[in-house]
């Protein structure tokens, strides 16, 4: 048993609530364990520069955390004056993440800001963010629809990330904590699609390496983790989940 | 009656949630109406450079506010690599304001940074998080008490902020909202004590002015709210407020 | 007596030349004792974006100090790679101070540059700033009166500032220099216009607060010390200051 | 076919020319098709603050491009006063590949800084590097052993990286260049030690995501080309590739 | 003798390859004993907004240096976030130098990016990255000719430069490398055209100075050299430099 | 005859009004036609890093330039956050040539800090520059040797600088104005000593070139109005100065 009581292939509780602030086309405070983030979507009705014109919308991320969200203290971003290497890693991260799910074409030229907030963090806040986003997304772009912008939701499949990693003790883990992510000899992100895809696998091994056999492991764990995630989502989504089951459903069968 | 039914003299609803944050020596979630503000107090064993061997403590604010706390997105000071003129404004004046009751000598060579940072915006941000960060300092000041880092609470006095402005309808107004602070002909932050000592007043007419009959009716109206913020925040502190309180007391006879 | 020989309610001598700067459209040279200030004013023919096609003109004011403008030297702002918090401060004050008291609509679609820099510091740079940069925004303005771009003048009323504190020894004084302002216990900056309304009040107590009665002190005493700057300026002015009298008489009649 | 003739298992010619740069500890200049990468190693005698006393050594990595190394000139990093998030990416990447199979402790309290500079590009720049950057960081340790400072080699294993991708034509290509780059559906780099154990999978699908099948496939072609690569890499090392293959024997049998 | 075995009028074998950047417009490695760099030339259809509609073209260079170029690693400027004022002062000269013998009205709205790359410093980059420019310079140019863009080359002459010093042992000498650099009194950069004339001279005594007769051998001597460098530039060129020879000495005659 | 009636070798009026600053070790306001430079020098009691305990002095320069010192309003350096590569070539230039006629040795470890900001802007403020700081600079030294810090002036000689142009209508002419600067096909700045040493030539045809009939007419020139700034130096030094000539002769006397 894990430190804290958890078993290997074990999500920490997760609460996703909607709505979370009142300004934002969309968003929610997600919170897995002690990490919560809060994740907002911001619809623009323009795209960047190098994009005008082409009829194609974007999907871009940013990603903080207040000072006081870990253990120590950390400098503001905003006082030193430039975003950290890894703030740069997890934005980029994220917005790719999200644009694999959604139809470009079909959102036309604007632009969703994402932004992913950690209030406060205990290990896996890129992948609660990628979990948390991918719902104030939906719900933004379910406004759009709404409001007669959109004619239906370009949205292919649902999204949803986790972290795996091998603990000196245990072995392979599923979302790992802080102080479990600190002594893994490897650590993996994965973020997967409703239908069973990867979008995006990123494991590394800091001072150390894995073989094969671990490397499959570890990909069956997250897939667990995330399969749960998404059933969350749907939960918490409701009749927008719906009609992306339809559409996901739909997409296997045509293949 | 104003816009949200208030009426002039009249706070909106006021809730200061303690601990809201695990990491830091004290922290608290302020909501005023719909601005909620998370302010943290972290202590760190060491004072600035400018400062060091003079046997006196520090107290340092800095302030944010999330991409999408505000009506339309901003942009992220972190991304922009430097923090606006407003925010330095408001940073010095959280810090400044906190500093007038706390006795820096008996806080010894230590700094508190104080963070203020806002999730939501609907008006009052700045003194929103004078009053809820006052909170914050003083859990993390008998944090050091209970752990024996201090012999007695460094706290001379409680203190709050609140606004109040110059209506072109209803005359002088509490507490602006958003909306209520845009039309404002004058605009004023008052800080205060608990023994009813000026601490801080900025009042500025954007292209208009006030005289002297407006300001005694603005002061008074500011000190109404105040005093009822410190109510707020005595019940919040319990033990706390009651050890302060006694220190107003005794200073009040002694005068 | 104060350590400069004047009583309490005294100010400095003070010196303003006109026309200091040959190239820019108006400007000055401002003395208040040992602090010297020059003030241009720019002219230029576009707003910034946030304000085009709205017909209102805009004024914004940037500070400046020569690093050794102060007893020890200053590291330069352009050398730091970035403004300070104070300066910051004052930008923004002096702007807020200037712009209520002109006509931005009959203005029409320019921006008018305050640039203030301080060529030798010895307290109250910011209220000498506001003064200077007053006549130096006139001398402009009338230019373009006299170019024929401008119908009237659009200044509505005079306009200056001044500082008043609490000594520990002396009580309330008037325009403190770099020494007082050094022990003062509370430093309050007034400006006000020449109809005697109040502008902008920033008072502040540093480790220190003050009563309601201190506060009615210090701002008659500050009026006493602006109503003296305002005769200066006129008399610097001359002309223009009789067309702005006359504009200050019948708005006071037609109240 | 691919366009360049290759098959889809198939590198582009691969040179690496060590002792490149004079000045440097260690230096090759590495070619991989027109790819071609200076990488530097420079041992200095100390570590980042957060690591002294430690008695460990430290390596970390920087990269650049020419502007001109691309099709179309890139705007200068040092011109424009910010390093992108794409560089910051591939340094940590470089870092951390590199740190796996040196042995810190051995190392003692040294940093060795690895320069990677993109001469000129067509795909790969990141994967040329770590691979050109192992060359330059051994020959950089033999100098500290051959000069004394080291008893022996603190190095592991061999180390060398690729990329793989799914052309939307050809499927499952190896080493894509820049134009293969810039049409894959999906891409993944691969870092891998001598004894075939994987540092670093980092496989993304830009708008689209891949399977299982498909993951198996990208794995096993990367891990042909880590193998050619790792032939030329001890070819060039000649007798330091001896010391370091019979440490990487040990290291198996006594598993 | 001088260390490296020189006389004090000879240069040090140089070496220009052209074609050396597959992408760039025009390209060369220039080497000049170990000081090796790489000079690119970039056209762009359009010129900086202060000159647009003026019909001239532009020219411009960034100069850097890799950070191992040097017997001590130099921090990256890109990484300091900002250029040194070493940097801007030779990308100023190289680009000033270049402008001298370019038709701009001829060449009409483009502007060609220079950027010279040190790869290995030993004294005399700022020369060499002159003398390399100035040929892929007349690359680029010729390139836009061979498509048709422009109708003749528009280069009025050659240009080159080397730079002279006065050394405390040998007196005035020839094309310093670094370790004679470091010990010159006297420091002199000099470029010059085909026909003779002087396009720059920056002669410098870093604490010392120098007399009008030092001056006069200081002059002859640049020039000795920068005619072996044009001879050099002249064979590489090939054709292009017959073009260019033809006019200098048209204009010549003319004068 | 130029346009403001000079003769071609001809300095317009120039004045040096000494101790312009109160707070600075040395100081004066230096006129030169209509250009205007406040100069101060200020004495700190250290060296940088990189000299530390090697016994010798530093002198270092930092120059500005008033927004509105120019016929156009120029954007604040600070404001931009960064200074660019023209201040940062003057800054070097008035530094090096400083330290040229300062015995850095004798002053010990110590930092002069040169202040140039330049309050009006008519051609020339390099040079004007220079010109005022060594006045600057013996006033601040020679309060070191009244203070008994320095036993004698540590300075070897006299320093001036002037600017000598190639008109097209005129020919050569000295100490050119802002207009003449803008159409002069050649522009040398030249820095000689009391004993007409060189210190600095820099001579730049910006789109031009100059042979060495000229270049000798242009020295010539430049030589006779940097003497006449040399007679007006030793005016407003007096008693400093002659302690100065002494050593000039001596000097002169033992070669």
């Amino acid at each position: 048993m894990r430190t804290d009581g958890r078993n290997n292939r074990e999500l920490r509780p997760v609460h996703i609530q909607p709505h979370y602030i009142k300004h934002a086309e969309g968003s929610v405070l997600i919170e897995i364990g002690d990490t919560r983030v809060i994740c907002t979507a911001t619809v623009e009705d323009k795209v960047p520069p190098f994009m005008r014109g082409g009829g194609k919308g974007w999907i871009t991320a940013e990603y903080g955390m207040l000072p006081r969200a870990t253990e120590q203290r950390n400098a503001r971003e905003a006082s030193k004056g430039k975003v950290s290497g890894r703030t740069m890693e997890i934005q980029r991260l994220i917005g790719r993440a999200l644009r694999s799910v959604v139809e470009l074409e079909q959102l036309g030229e604007r632009t969703v800001w994402i932004d992913c907030d950690v209030i406060q963090a205990d290990g896996g806040t890129r992948t609660a963010s990628i979990t948390g986003a991918y719902v104030a997304l939906v719900l933004a772009l379910s406004k759009l629809v709404a409001e007669g912008k959109l004619e239906s939701l370009p949205v292919r499949d649902f999204l949803a990330a986790t972290s795996v990693g091998i603990d000196p003790e245990h072995g392979v883990i599923l979302d790992l904590n802080y102080s479990e992510d600190a002594r893994a000899k490897v650590d993996m992100n994965v973020v997967m699609t409703g239908a069973g895809q990867f979008v995006e696998i990123q494991g590394t091994g800091e001072e150390a390496s894995f073989s094969r056999a671990e490397l499959e492991e570890l990909l069956e764990t997250a897939q667990l983790g995330i399969e749960q995630l998404i059933t969350i989502q749907r939960r918490v989504l409701g009749e927008q989940a719906a009609l992306i089951g339809e559409k996901v459903e739909q997409e296997g069968k045509s293949e």
